[in-house]
């Protein structure tokens, strides 16, 4: 497989409720019907298996760089962070490689 | 698709050598044909796209959470974990997640 993938933890403030993690879920799974540069799209919640894990992943796939940065970039993306994850962000970390 | 993902992203510790962190790479590629349980196995470089980025990530599939557990504690994982991994790592983070 070729591509370029892009990776993103976060671990939410405290006093973050379900319904705020559920409302980020459900907006960033509209950003693959809007973004067409996705190529695949995976979000998870933490399964608790772990201690010290993070609580949320976005890992996101793509045809190439170019492809991500059109993605990373997208006023439509921007207005999810801006909106429902940075007020929720604690902690963040992410990674970007070549498939 | 269902199944089980483990996502790990690393920092490298100053000083650490490209030569380190390629053995890392080899090591961990093996892996695959000596834990049955891995189902997809994704490890990546940075590419340097966003500063701040980590150095170094694995994206492992398995058929549920049970089979991450038998990779995790596998003795020939913990052995690259201990003897190669562990004295370059700055900072770990991850997240298991049901896909």
């Amino acid at each position: 497989m070729s591509g370029f993938r892009h990776v993103v933890m976060f671990k939410w403030a405290e006093g973050t409720t379900t319904g705020q993690q559920d409302e980020v879920a459900a907006q960033l799974r509209e950003l693959p019907g809007a973004i067409p540069e996705i190529r695949e799209y995976s979000i998870g919640t933490n399964a608790g298996v772990n201690p010290g894990a993070y609580d949320f992943v976005v890992v996101a796939d793509f045809d190439d760089k170019e492809a991500y940065l059109v993605y990373r970039d997208a006023p439509v993306h921007r207005a999810v962070i801006d909106q429902y994850i940075a007020p929720l962000t604690a902690e963040r970390v992410s990674i970007q490689y070549e498939l």
